[in-house]
């Protein structure tokens, strides 16, 4: 008999199998460990959603994504061709690794004794992922899965981005790596981005710079146009976070219609779903009712980081729908359980940046406040 | 200025891009040229996808379709760890093609005068993927896209399968080719192949076999009982043209668990949307208005078959919600030219063993009925 093991390729064999975020279905649990957003769809979203779901659900949907993509070009001053649309904006991460990066040859592989790839020992520009650490954890997975070398760098201990001079002398950073992820504004941190500064690292770069903004709504800026500045800076967004359609899988890129067509051309053929595509172009058009949630989630993020740093802990400034929040008197592990106990879950990274530190997704008012009451209990216990 | 091109894998820089299925939106067009199902989903598909339209599209999906998994687990009698769900079976072919095949080291890749990879010049078993021709003409485009070498075998002249003494005798075939896709029933022949035909051919490969199982419903048997039976066969099914579902994109694969703990290794997350999950789920509570409607396409089938027989077209025998058909008294081309003419979209491939031939998708019987009325007028032109 065949052993199914030997079918699968060494590089897939020695991937480690992804760890979801709890999704717990416990009643009166406070979720605020996987940032969505704690207001749901406009009712128009809901409307023109609700209103699909007829017999076109037998037919394809529309393969490019072709109405979205040319709202999403009027709303950002650019044309269609310099979009693409993916099942989340994750996909479309997968898919610039696979587009802008060589895999390192199997014979160049240095393997180390725990079986993971080694940084960037013996790897080429071309062959290299490159990002600021912490930052979303899926790049370095994007990588292994492609086979790709990877090169962490770490932020400066505020979160706040080196600059070119500093890179430059540190001698880590890779000014010719193929392919560069910047999360802006940052997670887990929260901290966000200028994007006079954001420009400067992008000018400095030779390959391809994804600025991931999957926050941005969050934000007092964005960087959109150095996306259309320059011809190898792409931006990401998503329909998950800020226009709350997590559960329908839609996220996009905007950069240079060269480097988006080679996207289109190694994506599935119909890659986003038929109802994602009509609550996104109905998302675009009620954005007043989003911008209006922006500002409520903004608010209670300002409030939430008072009431805590009044309680002791140390908060970091949030550009996002998270912030970034260290115990001083306990460990991080001590008080995500003691949060736990209180039926309040909240999400904990291995980085060691930030291993002292748990992050929290901004709710609803009474979400924030039940938190703050939960947190006051963890302190008296 | 950077040239954005360079900054594109060689790889993906000569791939061609991928030209769809016509999709026009011209009002009284019989448009049979998708395979898509004249039927909607079941009522009480399109209740239950409604009554999920609210506030939990803010929330992530299942990120393993768990829901789903199981109760597809029940149907086919396997555990859900036998079972991986996508964002339609087309996304789980491309994970497949990753998971199980070496791509050519640049280094060896032979190139043609015409910038296409070579066929097997060159390539190991690992870096192969193999399959029939005429068959789905998504598999050359995975392997293309992975940098992975295509064995492509041709049917015999009525589209049956070469026997493995034949194929062992013709030494084209690869019988250590790392992944062979094996279309069942055949598109766009519509053959139909019995199981224990398929069965020796299993036996006889000593990599992964994937029996694409996508029109079976419409056949009259299915080969799943050989992807409980071998670690190295998964069988590949979509809800997609059996189930009306296109819309939804969802499609799933049935093999050895470790087979498929690979694929769930290197997926997105969260591939499979929402919405998409509840409507397949939905779907599973409904066979019985499924089955009704696999009874009438197929009955349309046969109607249509006999009739443009007897207006002298040669008709492949169809397992298939489709026909293969050959005019014998003018071009495919001039046919499908008055078709068009007369508001009948129908499909054309290039392979040279069906390039006489146009596929027609079994529509509702008011549409096969307008079809022969149309195909009458093209004969009296």
């Amino acid at each position: 008999m065949t052993n199914p093991k030997r079918l699968i390729r060494p590089l897939v064999r020695e991937l480690h199998p992804y760890v979801y975020g709890e999704q717990p279905k416990i009643k009166g649990l406070i979720k605020l460990n996987t940032n969505e957003n704690p207001y749901p769809p406009s009712p128009k979203v809901l409307a023109a959603v609700k209103a699909a779901v007829d017999g076109r659900l037998r037919l394809y949907p529309n393969p490019t994504a072709q109405p979205l993509r040319e709202k999403l070009a009027k709303w950002h001053g650019c044309h269609a061709d310099n979009i693409i649309v993916g099942n989340g904006s994750d996909e479309l991460l997968a898919l610039a690794t696979r587009a802008f990066v060589e895999p390192v040859p199997e014979g160049r592989v240095i393997r180390v004794p725990n079986h993971k790839k080694s940084g960037t020992r013996g790897a080429r520009p071309s062959e290299t992922v490159q990002y600021f650490t912490p930052s979303y954890s899926l790049y370095p997975v994007l990588a292994d899965i492609h086979g790709a070398a990877k090169n962490p760098v770490p932020l400066k201990p505020d979160f706040s981005l080196p600059g070119v001079v500093e890179l430059k002398r540190d001698e880590i950073w890779k000014f010719d790596a193929a392919l560069t992820y910047v999360t802006t504004p940052n997670a887990p941190s929260g901290r966000g981005y200028q994007t006079p500064e954001l420009e400067k690292l992008c000018r400095a770069q030779k390959g391809v710079v994804i600025l991931d903004e999957a926050y941005v709504d969050f934000a007092e800026e964005n960087a959109m146009k150095l996306a259309l500045k320059y011809p190898h800076v792409i931006v990401a967004r998503t329909f998950s976070k800020a226009y709350s359609l997590c559960f329908q899988r839609v996220g996009y890129l905007v950069g240079h219609c060269c480097l988006v067509a080679a996207l289109h051309k190694i994506r599935d053929s119909y890659n986003v779903n038929g109802l994602g595509q009509i609550g996104a172009v109905a998302t675009l058009g009620d954005l007043k009712y989003y911008r209006a949630n922006f500002k409520k989630i903004t608010a209670t993020r300002e409030w939430l980081s008072r009431e805590l740093t009044k309680l002791g802990f140390r908060v970091f400034p949030s550009q996002a729908n998270f912030i970034l929040v260290q115990p001083l008197r306990f460990t991080a592990h001590e008080w995500q359980h003691k949060l736990r106990a209180q039926q309040v879950l909240v999400r904990w990274f291995s980085f060691p940046e930030v291993k002292d530190c748990l992050r929290v997704t901004i709710g609803a008012p009474a979400e924030a406040a039940a938190l703050v009451g939960a947190v006051r209990r963890t302190l008296h216990d």
